[in-house]
């Protein structure tokens, strides 16, 4: 277990230095009489991240035998969606951050009008790849993607999880209320990240699993990220930690408890992973990247 | 001209009442257990506007033939996009109003975070209406609108038009990068709802004739714009006038002077409706809101 863990880290730094050379070069280049926008986009990207959404849907779609290329070009759009909400959340008027994966936030290094026009820029993006004929030869499928994009992205999914999120502040929730937050917060960009595949390699029966699998995922990532909150090392995340206890945030662990919730998420984990069982061995590499989403310390 | 100026007006009304019935029923109705994001979404739609690029976009795509349903789901989306592009637009960390339209903005209304999400949200929801198979039943007309609509309103479009506004304030502009900025900012979305019509009714050789027809009409629509907050009436315009000047932004009036940019506007007009010779009399009334565009007062 120690040494796959091992394994997995570098394999998640191996694909996500490869994954940033690559999304680099969807910023478009230095053509007007400021650059601004562009630098400060090229900035967002270049303080990285842990590009979990990405590899999930580039594995999922391996195992399905999508081509490499369309799904790397669909997990830029997915990341793009990532960062875009990040970038939003950060400001002064949302979570107020300063800084994030220990680098200064957007409206910190810039300001914030800039801030929300990267924001705004990275969702267009986002949908201007998918439609191009290069993220697959069938208009069909981008069809349904950007659909399912827009869906997972928007006000029936994490837009409104944001929303709810900044309600939750003065709000007692119980926990189904949390589940419905968290569902659309964080889930429906899992969601994604875990049909993807589905489409792009043209198998639509898999849908069903793999949003159960995603479902799973979902809330196991979420109780880690609220965990890593309030037990985790500040250094090392890159972020304020305590953030939900000092504004009296709700979360699975305020209302389960430590204990409950990380018996909760790795009981979700074992379902997920169960979830994979079909695949035989070609999903092991699959099945530690779950394993990881729950033993991960940033 | 008066009488035509009337009925003109009149008909905008007319389309404008019937569009908004429509649109309200793409935001979603309650369903968490806040609904928040949905009531703010639906007060931005309440406070109405012009709809001219919608108005564009459903009449140049009857006038080559394209179904209204069709058209008037493709006018949605640019009016959401729009849509959120004023809500950020109106946020203090840009142009920082209080009013528009006569109602306070969405900012003020809610919050500042409520106008952020509110205007992420708009801009999927215009992805996710045109990814819908009832907007067209062709997949690759919906991925090319998608394309094009990604294409005018990021960041080699409409989002760097506003970033660059923003940069205007502190530097001095000359006549072609004031045409770069007004271009991008206004002149992008105008493109897109001018060519729309070309993809809907399966006439692509139209594109070119129709994105020239754009060109003039964006730049003219701005100089209008720009001349409304010189000379306009607050009351009717429901919005803050002489912001440009009070911010010392350079405006294509404030480089010709008052006369000439009229006179331009008049040119650029005429140009385009010399584009629309080869329609006949069918394009009666697309001339008649082509002339509109510099007559109007707010």
């Amino acid at each position: 277990m120690k040494s796959n863990s091992i394994e997995i880290k570098n394999y998640i730094k191996n694909f996500s230095n490869e994954f940033d050379k690559e999304i680099i070069n969807f910023i478009p280049k230095k053509r007007f009489f400021s650059n601004k926008l562009f630098s400060a986009m090229n900035y967002v990207l270049s303080v990285g991240g842990k590009r979990l959404r990405p590899i999930f849907l580039y594995e999922i779609s391996k195992l399905l035998g999508a081509k490499k290329k369309y799904s790397l070009r669909t997990a830029a759009s997915i990341e793009f969606v990532h960062c875009y909400s990040l970038v939003h959340d950060d400001l002064p008027a949302m979570d107020n951050d300063d800084l994030r994966r220990g680098h200064k936030t957007c409206h910190k290094k810039f300001d914030d009008a800039t801030a929300i026009l990267v924001g705004d820029a990275f969702q267009s993006l986002a949908f201007e790849i998918i439609a191009d004929k290069q993220t697959h030869p069938s208009s069909e499928i981008r069809c349904s993607l950007i659909y399912e994009l827009a869906k997972s992205a928007g006000s029936n999914g994490m837009v409104n999880g944001q929303m709810l999120d900044l309600e939750a502040e003065n709000k007692k929730l119980n926990l189904d209320q949390i589940l419905e937050l968290q569902k659309l917060k964080t889930g429906e960009l899992f969601r994604f990240s875990c049909i993807a595949g589905c489409y792009l390699a043209e198998q639509k029966k898999k849908i069903e699993i793999f949003e159960k699998f995603s479902h799973n995922l979902g809330i196991a990532f979420q109780i880690r990220d609220d965990l890593l909150d309030v037990e985790g090392d500040q250094e090392k995340l890159g972020k304020k930690t305590n953030k939900d206890l000092n504004r009296g945030k709700q979360t699975l662990i305020s209302l389960l408890g430590i204990d409950e919730a990380k018996k909760k998420s790795k009981e979700l984990i074992d379902e997920a992973i169960d979830f994979l069982k079909p695949f035989g061995k070609d999903a092991d590499r699959l099945k530690n990247l779950t394993y990881f989403i729950i033993s991960r310390n940033k």
